[in-house]
């Protein structure tokens, strides 16, 4: 197929700015609560979340960029002077304070201090990005220096509170999971038209990457691909040059972007005949994924989700795939909190974005993995991929 | 042109095991200097760098990964045991400790501080990533819970050794670097073919990125791409919705990966006729970076690159585009240590990677920014590019 025959469909409109506007006042109402005095933010995600700027210098490691969400006062960003631009044509947020970047000596950690001593004190608490699933972007070095010259202040763990907000994803944000959700779909359609056996696991990840892209995605950066007969060992790598044999099921369990917003979900087909247990195990996942949309409802549990799909796994006699859980949450991240497995007991909320992604090893070093993803809507779930199909597809 | 049609060329081969394990005992011939009795490893570059080990995995923030270098005794990997098998696979380092993950309550955190434990101890210090240009990988709340069980042990910082290491590059790392320049060199080869006025700058960069793909690119996430008359105004946002004008100076740079090594580089062309500005800027940059190129020689200094540029600049009057470097060091990260700014010393060795990167505002709000990606031999630079044309090239 030529390249200029593919385009995407309409994305969905920008994200209002008043949105990221609304994001800050809900963490604001948190705030007290919480016994924070303010929140330092210096992650991508959760800057990108709180004020809308995006910037690809994110992928540089050198300059460091910081939000400040006081309790009382304007909220305001320190950012290197060379981001301030942009900052202000794309975000709410309008006060800043910028320094010439690199400069290692100081990346922002004076005018971080500087304005942290300037904030009212209630509680002497400040909320940073201590939490599970998250990581400490600036240098370890820098915090060192920001915490030391701030000794009447308490950096505290903000993530209870950052989870609440991103865990309920708005419209705009349901729509950028699906936009990216059904154009993947539409590579994965397109596959039996030139996928074929004797095509190494590279070739058919560049070329599903290559028309990911052209259809509309930003980003391709998660692509798990493996082949086997009966199924792949592994779900965790790369493609690699092994050559796809007639017999082998492929899984490609893929992870694309739109604006910010993922995609998280796999599909499995058979290239030539596949083994009946092939067939089988995809039968029974296919069940267990079934189950599990069923069991998403307001006011369940994950872990009832994960018992749905571990019953029909165990039903099958297999063991499961070694993932540790059956799905997540799914949103700026690839995987976000919380995880469907027996030990998380979150309550299922309107408006949350799940993967179901039951697995199961069903032959000695052959795995079976479905993933799907969907919303929580007050009536149950809404799927943003469309359903895979209930028997094994196979390509001849 | 059809997607079929393009192939990558034949890419280098995988790096040898003993390669990974010689960065080892480098990095622990300096460890006593440092006085460290081990590190302790926590991100994806590093760990990669020296274990072999890579995984799509650390996508996700769910998991950590430790690496553990002894000062004495045999390294050891702390992972989830989904990578158990993978790692030995693809790792040279044997000894695993592996616990069931997720499991948000000890994600790693006693098997770390265990092992810790048991090394011996003569500094009493463990160095981690804490310098300039690092992150802490794991959660702040998860480091913490490390340290407050070890009050015997010092957590320093290692940065100063592992940029002493990663800063000189193997034959087999620049091959990569090399690979993808020249891959992406090719796609920018023959953009005359498909680009044209008339398109928005984001339809530019999906076939660019697509192509590189096909090309062999296993990833194109840094994709600044911006257009304007006389010149783009502004070299850090993305592509926009804007569509690409007549008379139009177009500016693509990026950076693409290859088996975990980036290219760092820009192209910028004119469609229809540009103005004079703009063709006399693209000659100065040109002609800067010319004069970097010659600077740049064993036992010099990259303050010294950044001041060749940074003449012909200002000889042509012109202010610089406030980026605040002209160039940077390039490998498993897109930027990394040094920087070609004045206050940066460091000096030039054979085997460093380093990108040339003069800019100026030639007009108001209107930049010009060129980049190439060199090798540092012991006679000189060697380009890892293709050098750009000496005259702004026009797209009709």
């Amino acid at each position: 197929m030529s390249m200029e025959a593919i385009r995407p469909k309409a994305p969905p409109p920008p994200i209002a700015l008043a949105e990221f506007e609304q994001r800050c006042e809900h963490a604001r109402a948190l705030m007290a609560q919480a016994q924070l005095d303010a929140m330092l933010i210096c992650t991508e995600l959760n800057v990108r979340y709180f004020t809308g700027f995006s910037t690809q210098f994110w992928t540089s490691p050198t300059r460091p960029w910081f939000f400040v969400l006081p309790r009382w006062g304007r909220p305001f960003a320190v950012i290197p002077e060379i981001g301030q631009e942009n900052f202000l044509q794309t975000s709410w947020v309008e006060d800043l304070l910028t320094w010439p970047s690199p400069r290692p000596d100081d990346e922002g950690v004076s005018l971080v201090v500087d304005a942290l001593k300037a904030i009212p004190r209630t509680f002497g608490r400040v909320g940073m990005e201590f939490g599970t699933e998250t990581h400490l972007r600036i240098p370890v070095n820098d915090f060192r220096r920001i915490a030391s010259a701030l000794p009447q202040v308490t950096f505290a763990d903000a993530v209870p509170l950052i989870r609440r907000l991103r865990n309920l994803k708005s419209p705009a944000e349901v729509a950028r999971i699906r936009y990216v959700g059904q154009l993947v779909c539409d590579v994965f359609d397109g596959m039996p038209a030139w996928a074929k056996a004797g095509m190494t696991e590279r070739e058919v990840v560049r070329r599903f990457q290559a028309e990911a892209i052209l259809r509309g995605a930003d980003r391709a950066p998660y692509m798990i691909a493996r082949s086997g007969n009966p199924g792949p060992e592994n779900i965790i790598m790369g493609p690699t040059d092994k050559v796809i044999a007639p017999g082998d099921v492929f899984i490609l369990d893929t992870g694309c972007q739109y604006d910010g917003y993922f995609c998280d979900f796999d599909r499995n087909v058979a290239f030539g005949k596949p083994t009946d247990s092939a067939k089988r195990a995809y039968v029974t996942i296919w069940q267990a994924t079934e189950e599990a949309i069923k069991a998403v409802r307001p006011g369940s549990k994950v872990s009832d989700v994960w018992r749905a799909m571990n019953k029909v796994v165990e039903a099958a006699g297999a063991t499961n795939a070694g993932v540790g859980r059956m799905g997540h949450g799914l949103g700026l991240a690839l995987t976000e909190w919380p995880s469907l497995m027996a030990g998380d007991d979150q309550v299922i909320e309107p408006n949350m974005v799940l993967t179901i992604e039951p697995g199961m090893e069903f032959a000695p070093n052959a795995l079976m993995v479905h993933e799907e993803n969907l919303l929580v809507t007050p009536d149950g779930p809404e799927l943003l991929t469309r359903r895979a199909p209930p028997e094994l597809p196979v390509i001849k």
